[in-house]
């Protein structure tokens, strides 16, 4: 899909659903000698979620299971409890959402990594994937971020979507 | 060895063999000041590990000593607790499973990154090392991945081998 | 800007102003399921930092909050608590500043990554940016270190700002 | 300095001395939010410490001050108690050590990646500096490993000191 394409799509986004693991993350997860497990989320991406909710479009993140460091993540980065979604069936999390918001597969974008993402992404409206992901779902994806998953694809991705909808300038002003 | 000499190999595996330390990991072992060890493994294997196995393909891990980080992340990649073998001497376990399960060199899989690997990988049928294992492991696996330690050397094997078997696209078929 | 340019400006510089995320880390904040966070500072910028402060150019952090971690690393890198600046308003920290230090926008150096960088490094009389910092900001600085965040950029930016002062080989001296 | 120039250099070294942070590392230093430090080590790194003691050549680790975390790799790397050393006088250290043992100047190899470590590189037969080494490390090094710190120098350079005296390939052989 050339950019323009992608851009025509990025223009009707309204919410964004993020996977956690391979997209905010680099798909590590450290295991002590006692079993405590950790991973590790990069900053940058707290800037691009900011664009993306003071723009008007809402922020999700999709995982199987919510741990406790994507709790205090989703702090950080402004994300609101409820949009904490630990769910393996994600089909059925979209659908859901849909019918409670009213919301359609064209007002959607979702970001993933993996097979599992496929199904989604096919659905949604517009679809992004890390330039690390899975050949599978890059193949899928309208946008591969030039970041690898970990390394800021929320901002690279946030500044796509608000730059096709005329609403980066307006974000970053507040910054000059 | 050619691509196509390698998956001629990787037809006939039945049964994957992994080292832990620079093939599930990138080599690096993590200490606090408190003396606490810690390691990062990727969930890029984790599709892997689920192709191969419900593709009728049996995966262990085989080190030294099994960490609680390693039992850890077996349970995440779905293998069992009898397939963890923490055993340094790699040949004499390799020679026990035969008898045991009557599987014979030329069904094994094994992938290695060091010279204490180097004897299993000439004894199997098929061997693979990560991408930045040693000089000696490269030269000789039949299979190099372009992936590195803990970055998808397993994801990627598993693709080949099942490929090469007709089993990826049938394993595929289910997340569409 | 050319590197001329730069060197120009940098010859001027008395006191160093570093944002902490992105320039002295990567970016990455690491949480284990316990809910416990850390992060990961290079070592490479002791030297710089070293080399600024015992050649006359003071030193100081400014991010929204002072962490422990940064206090520790602070300890390390020969930083004083006084200069640990936690503040979100940083232009107004730098009002204070050269208020009680008679120090002017001239005397200053800041290193930021972030549009939340942007109105202090447009201020201050040179500033930089790390290789992997956001495009706004690599834009809007006078120099842009070939280290990324967290992997030595102070090292680096400190040896350009004593080059262009003359004081970098008297420092070297020492270690012959 | 030609590689043939730097092997003929390796041929004399009996000792390997090694400085830790930036070579057995690659400089960052992990802080919990509680203060707890933490450092990756590589296990690429314990073949080359073994093909080294095994070859009769010694090993030791010498920083300013030895951590919980350099004991426990020391355990792993098999290299003794005695012979990690804490001491931020480098030369003293050298000249106790050669005073103890009788070995020379030209006995003994070091590897060291900053300004504190070009004193003794200068001094000793051979030196050696990652490839992200300090630009001064790098430049007084009798050899630049490929590997950057932390990500196997020792295995790499006890692999070219070796091949110059010749025990590389009987070290190897009993892996065969």
């Amino acid at each position: 899909m050339s950019r323009a394409e992608a851009a025509e799509k990025a223009k009707k986004v309204r919410f964004v659903i993020l996977d956690i693991h391979g997209v905010l993350t680099d798909n590590t997860l450290f295991y002590t000698q006692n079993g405590v497990k950790s991973e590790g989320f990069s900053l940058h991406d707290r800037l691009g979620i900011k664009a993306l909710t003071e723009s008007g479009i809402g922020v999700s993140f999709l995982t199987s299971k919510i741990s406790r460091a994507d709790e205090q993540m989703a702090k950080i980065y402004g994300v609101p409890p409820e949009r904490l979604w630990g769910q393996g069936a994600k089909m059925a999390k979209v659908d859901e959402f849909e019918r409670e918001t009213g919301l359609k597969d064209e007002d959607l974008c979702y970001v993933g990594d993996e097979m599992i993402d496929l199904a989604v992404m096919k659905r949604v409206g517009f679809s992004a994937a890390p330039s690390d992901g899975s050949i599978e779902a890059r193949g899928a994806a309208d946008y591969v971020t030039s970041a690898g998953g970990g390394r800021g694809v929320v901002r690279e991705l946030a500044q796509f979507i608000l730059d096709a909808q005329g609403k980066w300038d307006p974000f970053m002003a507040r910054f000059k």
